[in-house]
């Protein structure tokens, strides 16, 4: 089945175990554009960076890539003049593999940080990867470090009368925040676009899709997505500022959203989303600070948790949060059950609160009254699973 | 015993279980200076006060304290009008009980957000409240809440061959970052000083101490530090500038570092302190990011918590923190064993860092190698119990 990054024209790609992680499971993903795809990246904004991820930043700036490898179990970070010669290697060993040239792979690693790549491994698993239409999945399944599942999710859209596709795969689910090397998302697509315009489009985007989940405790920051073209659609060449470029933009939305949303719910440990809705700000950008408290605050997430209905714990946090607003005409509500008006506490009923409190999907809604900036952010709950996964997560 | 904050002179206390706690715990403390003391305080930056908080604040502008009264188990906080109404009655109490003016009264409230001020309660707890030189633990007791143990440091010293007296107590245990009615610090001296010099000190040690604790996640600033002074012992009068109150500010530092250290480890499931000592930074500023980066890190915490030398997460909070250095020159060590120099892994004893990380006190070192800067900060592990407590705290 054509799924995620091979939902586009033009891509193949497949997933293999190749014994990186310590048991069986796929870890080694491999996503191909023959023709070359044009391609676009925004990258972690820490100041440690993993090698692969420095090397794909740099081969990105010819803006064509043939060939996406990622590994997942080691994250090739924190490893010096080795680290980066590895990187090397590793786009090296995928050029050979597929024919390419090695300045044409981005090469990607996510896992544990501070051990050196097994390339040997690697090296064997891509002797037996085969990419094809077929092999979204398998790609998205070898990208998975402690996601429970694989992320895809496609759009398919009409411009100018011509069928344009756009697909893509993410992994999480730790660590998700200004880091590297933990949350990895690829976008394909085969939309008619110049390079430019690809990536002002995946930066407009990543705005408000992966720059808006925080699972663990960070305002997050996306730490690699890859958006390619295949520009093997029919559609007429799409161009910024313009009609195309905002339905391309609005399908890229959807994409990405939706990914954001999967990553924040399958948050290690977490039993259920959660949607923060922050309206009534002076500014959209108060708005966003007010979003980030809430998701970040490990009391907000753990009261999700127990499906206790402690909108105390909300309003604390958007009174750190940093935003300026008139703290008497807060008001709250958590699913469509108002619980705080005018800052001050209203009676509710508890019953009805743990019915809404007990679902897979949860909407904080929040309205400070004092403008007219809004901002919505995802996250998840904080469980005592999120302790046991990272308590001995290396060892 | 004269301990916590009837240590120094001309400072008795009580605490006494009137029945705000669902259980049978003290819920209700007093600190009573009779001859009136000079008072200074830190108050929470949070844009949400409670009610209690915001006439503290306004009654210590007076200058003049002679009754503190704090109740746990109820916040008094976002009632609207209601809080504010009850905070005064709260004082009025208090003054009626012990004989001053509710103008020199300051009352706190610490517990559950949104839940009107039993006043019937406390009431009746205020007419059966003794204050004595021996009753600083009654007190420490009382302003407990999820705290394990109640919070006590004493420090005696010579000035200008003068006994001097130094002495507090402090509660948790959650939500300790910027934030309302849940740190709380009373600290009284004899020492013989002026209301402005008292300020400035407390300042100044709040900076180095309660200013230095992180254990939910957020940079952690003062909720409300009080410091009282009877001016009873026979020093000289403390000038800014001087010997003396640098002498003075020291001894606070030790009282106030033991109280935040007694925080950290206490804090909401812990299992042990740690430490972050930050050096080599450009600017201390940049010091305190890495610290606070690290403190609040819940990777780093959930790492300690399962003794896994996982430096890892700590370098990859060291590079999101914000803080400008060069990658390659930082070192780590746990406890005294280097894991990780010029940003690349070291190999190193997983047994001896087991031992290490086993400990109830655990130290970590980062140097990045890139200047002079530095800051000192103190938090706790995240464990099982931390999700426990929080998920079900208000039901």
């Amino acid at each position: 089945m054509q799924s995620g990054v091979t939902f586009s024209k033009g891509f193949t790609a497949d997933g293999v175990a190749c014994g990186i992680k310590n048991n069986s499971d796929n870890d080694l993903a491999v996503i191909i554009c023959e023709k070359g795809a044009k391609a676009a990246g925004v990258f972690t904004q820490n100041v440690i960076k993993g090698h692969s991820l420095k090397l794909s930043r740099q081969n990105i700036q010819n803006g064509i890539a043939k060939a996406v490898v990622i590994n997942s179990g080691n994250a090739n970070a924190c490893l010096a003049e080795r680290g980066d010669a590895d990187a090397l290697k590793f786009a090296q060993l995928s050029a050979d593999a597929f024919g390419c040239n090695p300045a044409e792979v981005l090469p990607a690693s996510t896992g544990v940080i501070g051990k050196p790549l097994p390339l040997n491994l690697i090296s064997a698993g891509l002797s037996k990867i085969s990419p094809t239409i077929d092999g979204g999945l398998a790609a998205a399944q070898a990208i998975m470090t402690t996601d429970t599942k694989p992320k895809q999710a496609e759009v398919g859209f009409l411009l100018g009368g011509k069928q344009v596709h756009i697909g893509g795969m993410a992994k999480g689910s730790g660590m998700v925040h200004p880091n590297m090397a933990t949350m990895i998302s690829v976008i394909t697509t085969d939309a008619n676009i110049s390079t430019q315009t690809l990536k002002l489009a995946l930066k407009t985007v990543c705005e408000v899709s992966f720059n808006r989940i925080s699972i663990d405790g960070d305002t997050s920051v996306c730490d690699e997505v890859l958006l390619l073209s295949s520009c093997m659609a029919d559609n007429e060449y799409i161009k910024p500022a313009t009609f195309q470029f905002s339905i391309f933009v609005d399908a890229l939305k959807v994409v990405c959203i939706r990914l954001a949303k999967m990553l924040a719910a399958d948050g290690e440990g977490a039993t259920k989303l959660i949607t923060v809705k922050v309206s009534g700000t002076k500014t959209n950008d108060d708005a966003h600070k007010i979003a980030s408290a809430i998701t970040k605050s490990p009391l907000c997430k753990t009261a999700a948790f127990g499906n206790d209905a402690n909108w105390g714990r909300i309003i604390t946090a958007v009174g750190y949060s940093g935003a300026s607003f008139d703290p008497l005409t807060v008001d709250i509500f958590i699913g469509d059950l108002q619980v705080c008006k005018n800052g001050g506490g209203l009676p509710f009923s508890e019953a009805k609160a743990l019915n809404i409190l007990k679902k897979k999907e949860v909407v904080y809604t929040i309205n400070v009254g004092s403008g007219k900036g809004s901002d919505t952010m995802y996250t998840c709950d904080f469980s005592h699973d999120y302790i046991s996964i990272n308590a001995d997560y290396r060892t």
